[in-house]
């Protein structure tokens, strides 16, 4: 069975994470979506809520499951036979940084790094742009699902 | 089945290209490993010849097969079931020229485009560089394989 | 009057290039497109051919003009009394270069330059990935005016 | 009427944006230097004084007009009939980030965004490079206008 | 006498850093390690902790000396003779902001910087990586020293 | 002796090229400006004239030399005890090309390569640009050196 994991923070998923998870659950038998925590950083959503809303927006895609990880994502693949990080890249800037934590990853544990272009459609679109526009009131509902639309209004108490 | 292409003009096959086709080649249930045909280009080797090579140097993966195309890529991948071209990247300019190939693919054709860091032992390493080096007696031995060194001396004229 | 000058080969225009011209129509009072006479490169429409498309994919734009220069563009822009270069930008690669033309126009001749994001829809447009792949025979219908399309299809002899 | 908006923190004023908005002022009828007020950052000097400095400073220049804006910078510029936000840029990884910014504004409201190339004397130059060197005493005299380099002196108490 | 200067924070030295050192030892008459001392920073290790590491793990190199800073690195440069900054680099984004700091310090000081590749062997890395590996139990022993990594072990409390 | 190379096409040395050489005459013993002789590609001054140009207009230091080089530099600089060879960049996205033929020089042959900022002044220029402008009668007075401006003159048959 080929595994491939797509890990991030997901602060909240937006549309551009989505797309990327559909293609990758069309090239790989099982797709893991983890949510790496991090006390050190604020985040908006807690855990829990992002995991629901993860779980919520992937469940028409039978071979895509959800977790979490705690320490080193290079050992969460090994023990859970992943052999393969996916990974969406907006930009080239990006890329740099992932290309050294790709070549560590496959150095320290043999797991290797895959990169796909985001669509263009979303290339400007991240979490934390979606958080920033919409704690202004801006129009983000092309940019999230539904699902996330409605916490993001509840959790910052706008209309 | 999950089958992947690693397309390139292999002018010849270098140490860095072998890295990523068993990487891939480990990732998928089959690895076509596909030169294109480009009549405009000046190539040292000729089609058969690169053929030749790679098919000795790719003759330990059971997984991998060679095959040329001409045209598109993506009317060669759509005719040979193969969903996803994979592409070794060596550094951060590489990768933006190959994003917007990438997303041309995606939209004219559906097929997906994944990129895999090169080994960082191979990162200043490319066909045209070993062919000046080579070119001018500099020692290539640990660039490429065995069997390309010997062609590349013969076609050369040099010990 | 506020007159800008959209320089390019427009070998033939995409409609990424079109997108361009027409927000800069709305931002400056003229705006004149263009294209530059340069003896030493292939080509595969004349220039006359490129003129005769612009005209017509702009011929919606009152205040937008389609020209030819040859030499250097800022002694055209300084002749013709336009006081900024407008260019569309794909990719973070592209700027690198255009800015070292930008500072060299300044320096010279006094004439600024200003670079606007490419349509996220058509980032990985551009006139000589249109070429290549209407040459194999690849659908081009949504990346250029119709007019365009027709002119490929007799030029490149298919249907 | 013709309007542009040159955006930014100016802590405090330099040389190079006193180059980018006086180039500016000369390509459109109206140019608001519009000072974005962030409570979450630090900043050396205030609101009121960053003002008043840019007010001094821009005083020669009479389409130019300084103000402050909360929130969202497109809908600043749609309250207040500005079309274009132009922005200078120093270095090739600015302009990556720069670029998702401008698409995502284009898309939220239609306001388009416009670079400018940094004279290239000032290319090195930015506000939190003069308050560090200014911090140890450095010389800053060259990068910043008079007005300013007294206010950094009165304000870090040296002479 | 052509005295060099390393700059950095060294938190730990890292076996990049010793192969950028030791190659800088070969081609100026004295090499000086400098460790810039700046408290609003969360450092792992001491100034003291990382002065020893470096004094030990330099101890082979007879003309390298450790030291550190505080303020500007070029004010440290002039008051002791030494004329160029050496950094090694390790990825295209790096290069960026340093050119930057390279032309400021050669504007402010006449002080020049000159950059060198990181061996390919140490691309991906860097000393907040090494950290985060080992925060979480990973094995870092092939990416510093020896001695580094029994501190490092003795400060994260692992075996 | 401490030597370094600072090897070019210098077709024609601009004013760019003499910032390097005169920042690299000050750091190191002996300086040797080496032009590179490849026959496949076009220039338009010989190599003779454009060691002429060197020599006259690197006159005023001592120790530089100029010379020329055929093959592989790595081999020029064992050949003449050079172990460093230093470059002047201009723009980041040279700076990627040139970390990969500085590793590939450093695995070949162990000569190391040093790279420096191009003084901003001159960051857009380059000898390709002092060409075309110079061909279409623009002014460089201000971007080569005047021995180099009546060559061009010449050459171009201009007044």
């Amino acid at each position: 069975m080929r595994r491939a994991a797509c890990p991030g923070s997901f602060d909240p998923v937006t549309n551009g994470h989505l797309d990327v998870i559909a293609r990758v659950s069309g090239l790989f038998d099982e797709v893991t979506v983890v949510v790496g925590i991090n006390k050190s950083k604020d985040r908006l959503f807690s855990v829990d809520e992002r995991l629901q809303m993860l779980t919520e927006a992937t469940a028409s895609y039978p071979n895509v499951r959800v977790d979490t990880f705690q320490g080193l994502l290079v050992d969460y693949c090994r023990a859970n036979q992943i052999a393969v990080i996916v990974k969406g890249l907006r930009a080239v800037t990006d890329f740099d940084y992932e290309l050294q934590m790709a070549q560590m990853n496959a150095g320290l544990a043999g797991i290797e790094t895959m990169f796909m272009a985001t669509n263009n459609m979303y290339s400007f679109l991240s979490s934390s742009l979606v958080k920033e526009v919409a704690m202004y009131g801006g129009d983000v509902s092309g940019l999230v699902p539904a699902l996330v639309l409605d916490r993001l209004t509840a959790k910052l108490g706008r209309n």
